[in-house]
């Protein structure tokens, strides 16, 4: 890697998964979670939750008469799912989904009010209190969704009403917020538009966009607080009334490292508060060094990004460790019984890590995308497409769900959200994927994820069409096939990730060295390349047994299994209950299969492990006696497909032997 | 021991301690707390926090001004404070604190109303709203309390005031509730007043006593639901105002588990809800087990018992683990870490098991006693008397206790609290903890536990001094001293402890074997008597490894040491941080010495454990390389002795390999 070239990202759009892993989940999305939703946005689901959703925007529009219903923030679900619609549709053109999607860009249009605003809950509910409390009210937040579709669309349909609606709103908002005389030095209480006025500004050019977004950054958390001033403004008590209103989400309100506000940005030195808030912003602010290149903020987010993910990040990718905020806690504390780590949150990662990548390219950076998408992301969704978790915990016992202090943690996923973030959120995701998988920069071309595609990039003046083959992460080898428009010299730089080692390069069946050229995590091949000519590339995957940080008290003695990318756990299902009984010596043998019967299709690992005898102590609490043990055969699952079985003990930290 | 024998109880009053162990505490309490506390009552302690509990007296019997302030059980501060002086003045006579509890009765017998009705909160502030609310008001708990103090104050000094004023309230009382025409069929929204009617019974022979407290055991749980139909009589409604009045309280006032009235009592079978409000109630009933012999009640009673101590009891003694509601989990829910392990409901265990002890006479009742009083209760408390803790938990990281999760869970004691119950508990217990040593019957003197002390016994129509010298539990020998006033034959039953292997006791020298007749936990020595008899019993010490049943997952993998009835843990002050690093090798030697100058004089165990290495981990949160280890040397201290060195890391359990 050439250390002072710039990346650019390849777009979803110009790349064509075709993967035996996740083609599965992008049909999924598309055949599945994506029609669910529309039924939800239009309470056409029986059982659900009620969304209201559509029919808030039909009323704002005065096509419909009624009350608004739903969450301050339930504008953002309709932006989700066009967002959605959008990556799939670049993938999987449909002339009847696209149509819909028109229509509801035109009720959209309908309901924005002639000096941009669009948002249903306050059009609707409380037309006068616009802009008066931008701490609780979601209304940058709404907006940001509404901006990233709108991209989306465009980039995908070449369409720009939606954009046009975007751009008004984002003017809008920009005409509200600012540094200039008469403008509120406001910034969002969810964070979100940060990183959506990026792409706006990167679709359209318009630098006003990019300055907002600055302002946003620079202001928060500067004194006089805003949030502070706003309350003073609107005489806001707090008190009975408003823990009645608001319920737990009252006790954050005065708490401002909640939404991450308690100190400017370039002081936030370990990642604190409500996970997705932090994420979403931290990932805005990467944008806007990258753009900038102001140094103190690129500075900022590498040390923000030093402290999530080498003190407060489980071994899944998942983030956010604490129930109360949905938050981060402090450094090493990663319960794996309590976990929150929400699904968004872990998306939220690789949304940064993605940025961050480009910013700063290291592999460590693919490394946490690579870590979040096969394990504490998709865990989020079941296999079949119907079912979801907010919460990802790493160690389930179904019985102390019940304990009020484990109540979040659900031990089966379910079927759809009054607060739906998460379901949506899946969906961008993999809709989306194809975008985690290629970069380009003058010279070099790179790949970041080993998934089965294809793209075309510039490279060296030079159109090199690159097609990777693979049955990763279950297989070893990835198969490229680089193919310039005519032959030449440039280079291509592949990931070797931070788990392999002993990974092997081979360009046409010969061997180079991968030690050689190895930096920051990339393999890059510099040679004349010719069409047809094939990388092969080979990651060792042997069952890897991880530890923990000494700090992480509560994975003491404790390992989990890890394959290529992927994080077992052991499941009642295959294990029986009391799994934390099971000790696992130090030298067992593990040994892989693959079980296309199982569970959709996964490598599973096996090997003897030790248990415990469990008879004889029905009457007996406590005995100086140890229980005699025996020999037992184990099997543990990829974490991502858990709780597909019905309810049952989980674990991925096992005790070691 | 002699099946068909009754036991009899040794009261505390015919009791004289002089223990290396217990006489600190019993001066403690009589130096220390209840000065101390009598201060908080008066408000004259500097920043506690405010009691009143003395002025709402003042203003009931109309010698001063003002409103009522404190909890609704603010009186039964009082009681609980009267008791414990009851119990002091009986072994440490002091005509002051004497004169001052008088003075106090007296003015708790002017505040009392015509009728009979004791309590402040009412009769100040809500006089015509008494005995509508049974769920919730604590009015009989109050009384409950009261009524101790009354049997206590009676039995040491023979004053009959104040049992004149509980006997008035109680058959007050009597005429409120009850199964005849024109009573309510109420029962306790918190149970306290079944024990102690029986007390008064026991005190006074009135069978009207045993009679209501019999009718509130009986009724508790029955359909139609009395607590339903109170709160419709008073058209109660459940809502925004009684969460914003009640917090949390709130919640459980409609779920009847809380309070043990979901079922009725005979139906019981696993413990569930409020700890301490289960074993007051258990011990309620064990007492009119007792004195009724109803046989239902009485397998009622050992079901509850075998629930509480094979699947819900902490090593420590401890009960209640979970927080939410100061309650009951599941069977073998028992984290360490979020424990509620409240020190009162450890006391009440105590209280419970003496009971049971003499309903059915069996050493695994004393054994729970001596678990609780070497453990769980006295950890309540600080080594100089001067701060308590509510919560005991068995293993703490101070940093988690900010999650709030944790939030319960105090890293070291704090001064006094508002809501008072746990340290006036403690001064009651181990003032009166003579009662525990002894029993009687008519052919044998039982000896319970070891605790220095002399108490003078009529066995087989003699008069029998029983005197014991040890230093329990820090060496293995007591020596009890049998002194009949006559030489006779009769029976000396003294506790084999269930921790204990190869007891050996001898009698004036010679040996006797005691597998022999060890039955039901005593060894039972029948012989011809004669002053001066020496029996020495030798409890051997070693220390001990102890498992917990498997169901018990957080402690998979984990050694308790214990050593006699004494539980150990580690602390970070004497082993460093990262405490659960620490493993202990299966057949690691484990040493024990006495340290005259370590926490007022404890027996240390020490050993060979084995650590990680924490250095090279700042940048790297998971790795697959394991850690090298070394070999550290450990310390544990008896926990009831913890925190008493700053804030620090502690746990009970320690991963053994």
């Amino acid at each position: 890697m050439v250390k002072s070239e710039k990346l650019t990202n390849v777009s979803y759009k110009a790349v064509q998964i075709r993967d035996p892993f996740w083609t599965k989940y992008m049909n999924l999305v598309r055949d599945e979670v994506i029609p669910y939703q529309w039924g939800a946005l239009n309470d056409r689901i029986e059982d659900a939750a009620p969304s209201h959703a559509i029919q808030n925007f039909r009323i704002a529009a005065g096509e419909a008469e009624g009350e608004f219903y739903g969450y301050i923030f339930q504008d953002s679900d309709v932006a989700k799912w066009l967002e959605a619609v959008a990556y799939s549709l670049a993938t999987s053109p449909d002339l009847e989904l696209e149509k819909l999607a028109d229509e509801t860009i035109d009720l959209l249009g309908k309901a924005q009010q002639a000096d941009g605003y669009l948002n249903t809950h306050f059009s609707i509910k409380y037309p006068d209190r616009r802009w008066v409390n931008e701490r609780d009210n979601h209304e940058t937040y709404c907006a940001g969704h509404l901006i990233e579709a709108a991209v989306a669309y465009y980039e995908t349909t070449g369409k720009i009403k939606l954009l046009d609606i975007a751009c008004k709103l984002a003017d809008h908002i920009d005409s509200i917020y600012g540094a200039e005389e008469g403008k509120q030095r406001g910034y969002p209480g969810h964070q979100e538009i940060e990183l959506a006025l990026m792409r706006l500004y990167e679709a359209t050019g318009v630098e006003r966009y990019l300055k907002l977004s600055l302002f946003f950054i620079d202001e928060r958390g500067q004194e006089p607080h805003y949030f502070k001033l706003e309350a003073e403004q609107r005489a806001e008590r707090f008190g009975r009334e408003s823990l009645l209103k608001e319920g737990y989400y009252h006790l954050y309100k005065h708490n401002y490292e909640y939404n991450q506000s308690h100190l400017p940005v370039r002081e936030q030195h370990h990642a604190v508060g409500h996970a997705v808030r932090a994420v979403y912003m931290y990932a805005g602010m990467t944008d806007v060094a990258a753009a900038t290149q102001d140094q103190t903020l690129i500075d900022s987010c590498k040390r923000l990004w030093d402290n999530v993910t080498q003190r407060q990040m489980y071994i899944t990718g998942g983030i956010g460790s604490n129930h109360d905020g949905e938050a981060f806690s402090f450094d090493y504390d990663l319960p794996n019984d309590t976990a929150y780590t929400e699904t968004c949150a872990a998306i939220g990662l690789v949304f940064w890590a993605h940025r961050m990548l480009h910013l700063d390219p290291h592999g460590k950076y693919a490394d946490v995308i690579e870590r979040a998408l096969y394990n504490g992301t998709i865990s989020g969704m079941s296999l079949d497409g119907k079912s979801f978790f907010y919460v990802n915990p790493l160690e389930v016992w179904p019985d102390a769900c019940k304990r009020p202090d484990k109540m979040h943690v659900e031990p089966v996923r379910q079927k759809w959200f009054g607060c739906a973030c998460c379901p949506p959120n899946i969906a961008r995701l993999i809709a989306s994927l194809g975008q985690y998988i290629y970069s380009q920069s003058e010279q070099t071309a790179y790949v970041h994820q080993y998934i089965g595609s294809e793209t075309k990039l510039e490279v060296a003046g030079r159109s090199v069409q690159l097609s990777q083959q693979t049955n990763y992460p279950w297989d070893e080898t990835i198969e490229l096939a680089v193919s310039p428009d005519r032959p030449g010299e440039f280079t291509v730089a592949v990931r070797i990730p931070g788990w392999c080692e002993g990974a092997s390069v081979h360009v046409n069946g010969q061997a180079v060295s991968v030690e050689a050229t190895l930096h920051k995590g990339y393999f890059a091949i510099k040679r004349e390349w010719k069409a047809g000519d094939i990388v092969r590339i080979v990651l060792p995957m042997p069952v890897e047994r991880i530890y923990a940080n000494p700090n992480v008290r509560v994975n003491a003695g404790k390992v989990a299994l890890q394959r290529g990318p992927v994080v077992y756990c052991l499941e009642q299902a295959d294990n029986g209950a009391i799994l934390p009984d099971i000790s696992l010596p130090e030298h067992a043998a593990l040994d892989v299969r693959f079980e296309p019967e199982v569970l959709g299709g996964v490598a599973v690992i096996t090997g003897e492990a030790v248990r415990g005898e469990l008879f004889g102590w029905d009457a007996t609490l406590y005995a100086a006696k140890k229980r005699s043990e025996r020999s037992v055969s184990i099997k543990a699952i990829p974490y991502f497909a858990w709780a597909n079985r019905g309810a049952g003990e989980m674990q991925v930290w096992i005790r070691e032997r």
